[in-house]
């Protein structure tokens, strides 16, 4: 019987299959390629960054519960938090577009919601494609970027004692994601730019889903320091991320189930969802915030760098010799951390 | 009543919406952008080229009249194509791949295509992302290139009295897409890799259609030359793609139509298909051969470069002053040149 990509274990173990199969090693002028947030290509005292990533309707967005200003936003602001992640600056962006015969509005505020996250990190689109889909629309961004030499942050620096820091919170687009299937989206007021949101608190959460804020200030001020050791975002939720990202590293890590940084909104959110705030800012899933690591005695500079960009960042556990990640709990018990997103 | 976006005429007029609203303006690092087969940034002494094409399953191809191993070699080899038409060879791609839960093999024999017409032209897969798709198969390939400064080939360059050359034949990739719609794809010996086809002559066509050969060769020899004046690949046909060609550099031209290069396969294909090998070859679309215009009496020249490559490349008219183009019949009567692939 013929293996299924689900047989296989879905999407990560098909990317791994990919890879050692197809990808090309990291030789030349190729410093880094298949496996971390980005790519990394020399180009003279600098490496040029180049990301992908692919959003399609009915997996990634639905329509009903989003809005198309936001699914551009979103688009393109994953993309530009991979290039955040490697310590980079975003500064051109390539926009294939799949799209039913739709009317022009929805397109248009799509790509509105794009440029107005890549004027905003100053990045622009430089090019694409525009083709038709029956399946529903289908967005691809490759976002190009650039970085230092000395600056470039990659998933496998982490060091047996290091800090390991995440931005802001983590869970609350776990919780807004939830709210939205459970409740339906909330009053916008068109064109909904995000800011118009209902008056219950929780509904931050749902903002934090569709219309997530990449993190390239506070990456530049972080890698700025020269005390990064790894550094990725989180896109697939603290366990599953922190795990790729011991991996890479051949480390492992302990977190502390009580320092993870949880919002008021979440605490609400969970309240209302009935679920386990712990387990929605640890399982989530789209942060899009920063995970470093570094020295322990660096984490009080990075901590002030991250600070002078308006947001927050917090030591949530230490990296360890070995594997695997484990949750520290409130009462002392350890248990792996887990789940994680797969779409197949 | 909103406009959708076959009221306002497809592909071509949504890309001119989308470049004029939220398009990047050429400047600064950005040498060009939106409009071309592919941007151009600068980076040193060279350029480094950008294209991006997205092809969607039940739009761009139809798994019963192809196979997996020919989706990926196309998928890339369209890309690859964009980069010849700049005069730039390609270096990187970046693969996004959105995929119902099929298996396994079937996966590896998309990025087996790829891999292998990348490796030809001496590109690698560096990067990508790998999603599920409840909609179909949907292959999103970025290509990367560099073309040196003082060769880059674009499509506004082209003067009056300039003449019209294109590589090889056209028509012969419609030919055999009307073929496969008709007549089903042809018995092959597994795994395909294109090289197994029946005995009627015809079947050069579907080869044409199914696995294009991206004219890096070719592109890369006429430039040398330092003669040539525009350029770009043959992908919605003749007459779509020279028409924008002449748009660019704000010209005319006039095509004749006994100059066509129609292949012997066509001639066959067209008699089975009982259609005009004129219309095929003009209409055309997915030829993938170079189309480029020079200075009259610098054709030989180019001629002979490109003859180098083992493909042969024929005037079929001349730029004239003005704008839009027409065909010369052999009745010796003029009529402006039409069809182009539209897919909304």
């Amino acid at each position: 019987m013929a293996l299924k990509i689900s047989d296989l274990g879905g999407e990560a173990a098909l990317i791994n299959v990919i890879r050692d199969k197809f990808g090309a090693p990291s030789t030349g002028d190729l410093a880094l390629g298949i496996g971390d947030d980005a790519a990394l290509i020399h180009a003279g005292d600098s490496l040029l960054i180049v990301t992908t990533d692919m959003l399609v309707e009915g997996t990634h967005f639905r329509m009903d519960i989003t809005d198309p200003y936001l699914v551009g936003w979103k688009s393109a602001a994953v993309n530009i938090s991979d290039i955040a992640a490697m310590g980079g600056i975003p500064t051109y962006s390539f926009v294939s577009i799949g799209l039913p015969d739709i009317e022009i509005e929805v397109v248009e505020s799509i790509y509105e919601g794009m440029h107005d996250v890549s004027a905003r990190y100053g990045s622009v689109i430089a090019g694409g494609d525009t083709v038709a889909s029956r399946g529903g629309i289908v967005i691809n961004v490759t976002q190009l970027g650039t970085v230092e030499s000395g600056k470039v942050a990659r998933r496998d620096g982490a060091e047996p004692g290091d800090a390991i820091l995440v931005t802001n919170t983590i869970g609350d687009s776990r919780a807004g994601l939830e709210l939205l299937l459970r409740f339906g989206l909330p009053p916008l007021t068109p064109p909904c730019k995000g800011g118009d949101w209902g008056a219950r608190g929780s509904e931050q959460c749902v903002l934090s889903h569709l219309k997530p804020e990449p993190r390239v200030n506070e990456a530049r001020a972080a890698v700025a320091t020269g005390k990064v050791h790894a550094m990725m975002d989180l896109s697939d939720g603290l366990a599953s991320d922190l795990c790729k990202l011991c991996e890479a590293s051949k480390v492992g890590a302990r977190v502390i189930a009580d320092a993870l940084p949880i919002s008021e909104d979440l605490h609400i959110a969970a309240a209302r969802l009935d679920a386990d705030p712990i387990h929605l800012a640890a399982g989530g899933g789209e942060d899009y915030e920063l995970l470093l690591t570094c020295d322990a005695k660096s984490a009080p500079e990075i901590a002030r760098a991250v600070a002078s960009t308006g947001s927050t960042i917090r030591a949530i556990g230490e990296i360890v010799e070995g594997h695997g990640v484990v949750l520290v709990l409130p009462t002392g018990e350890e248990e792996p951390i887990g789940g994680s997103w797969e779409h197949f």
